[in-house]
């Protein structure tokens, strides 16, 4: 007696590749990994704008977006973090099966987390960008005020405080907001997409 | 000293109308509820491929595609049954911002579970659809084999055997595929969409 079921996969008629030709672009996963205040939201809105000018359909999966809702049961211990990352790998994968653009951010620390979510969605269509902007700046910004409590203690597990970042040793791009400008990110981003066919059904 | 942070929700530039204008539809979920057996599935495949036929952009969620995935950590029991409704009403919401027509097929048992995933995607785009086949009729068809191992005992907790299956009070459509075939539930479904609004942008 089994409280399981065999799962029965389905595929259905309609495939990615009639959303895709539908839309005119190929259904990918552009996932920005890097410190709290490095500029992942920032790029990701920024490309997101630019596609939707040139007529391409986009979705932004982000952090603190997604810990209101799907998410909303998890904390931040490494098991919930590292839960919370396979969900969103697993969703930013139905969206580019959907045919979408996905622009996933997350600090997505370990080296880890990352080769799971290329393994889940794909490594043809997964695009890894190393948003890189080095921690003193990210402190310096301290756009949400998180640092501050992290050296006050007053939070813990806070990545490049108490908790590890480890750098991706090969990512698709590497993006220095300190050195760059969000113009010149998007830029690259969007060649990037370009060069590799995804902004054509 | 705490383990959780504030969420900082934020909005993005590109908004679910700008997706919307630009698909030329108004995203939405239509949620197919039933009995394993009732057809939920076989009516989202056709609305779907009619949907693409209009040039329209639509995603399936499907109960055992998202066990696969997204859902894998969760099995049967009670709990995990509406955890996994749970993620599925949060993703089905994620899909209508992204301005997609998604269908969600799933057995739902229970009011609580359905009015959960209706205050989540909200009452105004989502589509409760009751796909009411009898009891009898799924079990005489028994696609998967299902019922056969339940009324064996050899699963348990198994809707409509030893696991209750409420009716929806009040859906948007009720459709019982043992008297109406499915190109005229699809004709409903359409028609529905329609006069809601939801096919152009």
């Amino acid at each position: 007696m089994s409280n399981d079921r065999n799962i029965t996969h389905q595929d259905f008629t309609v495939t990615t590749e009639n959303r895709e030709s539908l839309l005119g672009q190929r259904g990918c996963v552009i996932w920005l990994t890097g410190l709290s205040g490095a500029g992942k939201s920032t790029i990701a809105e920024a490309v997101e704008k630019e596609l939707n000018t040139r007529g391409k359909l986009t979705f932004i999966l982000d952090g603190d977006n997604l810990r209101e809702g799907l998410c909303s049961d998890l904390r931040f211990t490494d098991t919930d973090r590292e839960e919370n990352l396979r969900r969103v790998a697993e969703t930013s994968k139905l969206f580019a099966d959907a045919g979408v653009i996905c622009l996933s951010a997350f600090i997505s620390p370990s080296v880890d987390s990352r080769q799971h979510a290329i393994k889940v969605i794909g490594e043809n269509r997964m695009f890894l960008i190393h948003v890189s902007t080095p921690l003193a700046t990210c402190e310096s910004r301290d756009t949400k005020g998180l640092y501050q409590k992290a050296r006050n203690g007053e939070i813990i597990n806070f990545t490049g405080i108490d908790s590890e970042y480890v750098d991706p040793v090969d990512p698709n791009l590497s993006l220095d907001t300190s050195e760059k400008c969000i113009d010149d990110c998007v830029k690259e981003i969007i060649q990037m997409l370009e060069d590799n066919g995804r902004l054509k059904g």
